[in-house]
């Protein structure tokens, strides 16, 4: 009981921490695009939140933790609407977990939820339509996501192979979901109006550089629950390590991307040392409890490295992820997800095996579900503003506002 | 000891998160306002949390919790100046609460205190004198707030009624104390110029909506802690559930905020769906502890529905209140307070009429002395700012600064 | 085990709240300085916690604590590279401490470990070149201040003394530390461009204080991991009496200084404040396990009333410190040190006379190690940035980006 009490503590910290990362992801978005679509991403990220956590306790939970059945083949389970707190007499459960109340895995679980889709709302930013962005993130965020993360967490046939893929945090569950999906919405969208010109890929600066750096930094702080929670107790070796992990491969992510970007570009590049620093956090987040302080350098320091690359060939591949969602979520979410059968202690060649067919699994099962999503939108209802509506802006377009009406602002 | 420590680490936690509401605040209030009132709402708002905390240390909190005598009335009492801590030897006397020590006491029950000024702020700003604030201030936090507040919590007559009257975390002794006032001090000080010409509302739009968007996440996390924290100890089932109900209730309010919203305006209307979810919030915070997800649900919704409701009835009224503090604090608070009466596992008759008999206690007590203040600051030194310094802007006259001066404004 | 548990939990909070303070570092030095040098000191906050850390777990740790034997001077010693936790057969040795892990302990310091060179970031802002501004950080954080930091936390001569020097949580070892380096880096570097016309001091605004003001909060909200983390376990008579040290003192110091900053200046000065607050917090630091709760108000208060005169000071010597980082860091930090042997439970001559060796020791080491780095640089490869550059803005030059690319600017 004692022990519980603690643990669920520590539980209840991490998950308003990653409540937090909400409003990181937030101003990341706004601060890396321009300042006439600010209020569209932000009213995006509220209804995710709010919406994602809505449908989470209706039915989310109970998708990803449906308690598959011995002989089941955990593909796909439910456990039936609404929340089920296990009770004794009037009172809860205690002896659900040792780690947590049920209260608490819910709501834990639920907060990151919702990360999925906000990785694609950064990626399609400044000329999705908000209607059809709204129903992609509840099919997707609503049932996507926890059916995905069923075959892992949910104990399902990931979890069962005979060497079991491992994904300690999501590198792969939650931001390679987001990323794969990412990926499909900026292909089946098409680029800004002004990104490539004659074929030359044109800079759209962000307009808010400090909240940029704000939102890194609340994500960084974030991962502190999304990894430290992860070990789903307050297990003093375990969390403490994990935090020590993951906070060095974040400066190492940062640090590694700062020095490649400058050597190939001449041009000390903040945007690109914040990118490496989620390079680096996204990196370590399926093995941060595995590594060693010296693996996590190095899984985030190529991740580091990756966010250089990553970002430059997504531009050459015609794609716009304004916010380089797909560099940082995607690229890094499988690499750290590769980089358990490498580094730490799971490494070996059964290990790598596995973690290559839940990242061939995810990347199937994503892209075909977000292509699915998405395309049949875009045939019906359309997902692209107008031209006039993009150049204008979704602010005043969409919600009749804009974000600062008391600031003289340059068009562009 | 063992578990009074693990309690303690909750209640200092919760009692850093509801400090960290004083930035949601301050960013909520400049956020919706004008520009050229910024630096003044963030001193009102700095000036508030400090003051508050001193004059909590120096009487409040023995004002509010005066231990009431066996046959005292239960109406007013007072434990001396200053903190006395009770010792053992040289030591903390830890006997005093398993919940917490004498000194997380304090501090998080002065971390509430400064809250009831602040709600008035917002509802005042952009034409309030700063001087007759601070000086209603004072009286407000440091007398009213906790005679008002030991009704309840300091076990006063409300407390000790049959069915005793509840109020878990402060719709009512927080935010709907503070709301009393913020409705009393509008109608005294009367609308901003520009805001009803010839009979109908104007928007006057707020400035910065990046910064009431994160005001208003910050509030969120901040309530992990203002409800979380109410169960004075880290009880597992208590405080998870508490967190599951407050977060539910803020995702409901938001969203049916915004739907509601939405249907009459014809408007994805952002800062309706950030009040929606500030509604949800308050309107869960009397009864987060004895409510079940689905009620929570209900109580959230039915917040952001009279959300919209009340910010437009506040208008008819001719009421100016920038930030929609009446309809969040008052109107929400009063809907939790009686709420608790409806469902949850308090919800009866008699449990009603007590909720009923708590409102309208701090409905008189409320208005009448923040009316007496006000009104004898009106007609003593005056509480409204001249026509020339209100359309200039107060942080001109008031403070001599602006809070831009690198950025060209408009002037409105 | 379970007490190391709770221990733990709390240090890793604290550890958490010690690594936010760094956004509000970001916030509070880009606040304060013009929008034109915004990304630039971005840039440097995010690279000093960076590679603040990765040396710190490199060697840094294993400079500051050494584990000196007990016949050695305690002025240098070295423990090795790298992290090496201590095991017991695969697991982590946990008997290492009953407050923390091993990697608990070392996040924790480490977060503290670069908080030294912000403090300079801030004092140098707007005129520094950024390449030595980056070594300085390097030979700052890296060396300086882990050996200056062993000599008490190491457990070194200052440790050692018969009445031994007294630094709770960092008044001087890392307050003042940060602050004799930016003081002789202000001297070395000059103040800025129009900083000093006539022999007279000129105000020059800092360009976003709604981003100072979050900054002093959440500098504050840090606070309570740095100061109540210092206990290094979660105690609760001692973690609690912290944090009630901590934040009156904080009230108190901002309180005071706006009471003596009006009463000179007929201004309700929004800075003043601000530094007020963090001028008790810093004063408070160094006994704030020590004091009784009215002890913190004076030692605050005093604090508070230094600060103004500080300021005043800094100017009239001509040097330019665009934060006030010298009157915070420095002046406060000496205030709070030597205020150890005047108030709370240490008071007495022996211990101001070892308060009074601690302060002179760190001056000496702290301003010849700053002298040798800098002056090296300046007579190397300079310091300074061209007129030019500095009159355009060192976005723009040393970036090639603007923080703020969509709003019209000022030019000044």
């Amino acid at each position: 009981m004692e022990q519980l009490t603690t643990n669920n503590v520590w539980m209840m910290i991490c998950t308003a921490l990653v409540f937090f990362m909400h409003l990181g992801f937030a101003f990341l978005e706004i601060g890396l695009t321009r300042q006439k679509n600010t209020l569209n991403i932000l009213f995006k990220n509220i209804f995710i939140i709010t919406t994602g956590l809505l449908m989470y306790a209706a039915f989310g939970f109970n998708l990803m933790y449906p308690g598959f059945a011995e002989d089941a083949l955990g593909v796909f389970g439910f456990a039936g609407f609404g929340l089920e707190a296990p009770m004794v007499k009037d009172s809860l459960d205690l002896t659900y977990n040792t780690g947590y109340t049920y209260w608490t895995d819910f709501l834990f679980q639920g907060m990151f939820a919702a990360t999925a889709a906000t990785i694609v709302s950064g990626a399609v930013a400044e000329r999705i339509k908000i209607l059809p962005f709204m129903i992609f993130t509840v099919l997707y965020v609503g049932f996507v996501y926890p059916i995905a993360g069923s075959w892992k967490w949910g104990e399902g046939f990931l979890h069962t192979l005979d060497t079991p893929f491992y994904d300690f945090a999501g590198s792969t569950l939650v931001h390679s979901v987001g990323g794969w999906a990412a990926l499909v919405a900026v292909w089946l969208l098409g680029a800004r109006i002004g990104k490539f010109r004659n074929g030359k890929s044109q800079a759209i600066p962000g307009h808010n550089i400090p909240l940029a750096t704000a939102g890194v930094l609340i994500l960084w702080l974030g991962w502190f629950g999304f990894n430290g929670g992860s070990v789903l107790s307050a297990d003093p070796a375990g969390t403490s390590l994990t935090l020590v992990t993951t906070c060095l491969a974040a400066a190492a992510g940062g640090v590694v991307s700062a020095i490649v970007s400058t050597i190939m570009y001449k041009n000390l590049d903040l945007t690109m040392f914040l990118n490496g620093i989620l390079g680096g956090l996204v990196a370590i987040t399926a093995g941060a409890d595995v590594m060693s302080p010296m693996d996590a350098i190095i899984v985030g320091s190529v991740g580091g490295i990756l966010i250089v690359f990553a970002v430059s060939l997504v531009d050459k591949l015609k794609l716009d992820d304004p916010v380089g969602a797909i560099a940082v979520h995607l690229v890094c979410g499988v690499w750290g997800t590769l980089a358990v059968g490498l580094f730490g202690k799971l490494a070996s060649g059964a290990q790598f095996l596995s973690q290559l067919i839940g990242v061939g699994t995810y990347a199937v099962f994503c892209t075909t579900t977000a292509f699915i999503i998405i395309f049949t939108l875009k045939k019906t209802m359309g997902i692209r503003v107008s031209e006039k509506e993009e150049i204008e802006g979704l602010d005043t377009h969409e919600h009749g506002m804009s974000a600062y009406p008391d600031f003289r602002l340059n068009e562009h």
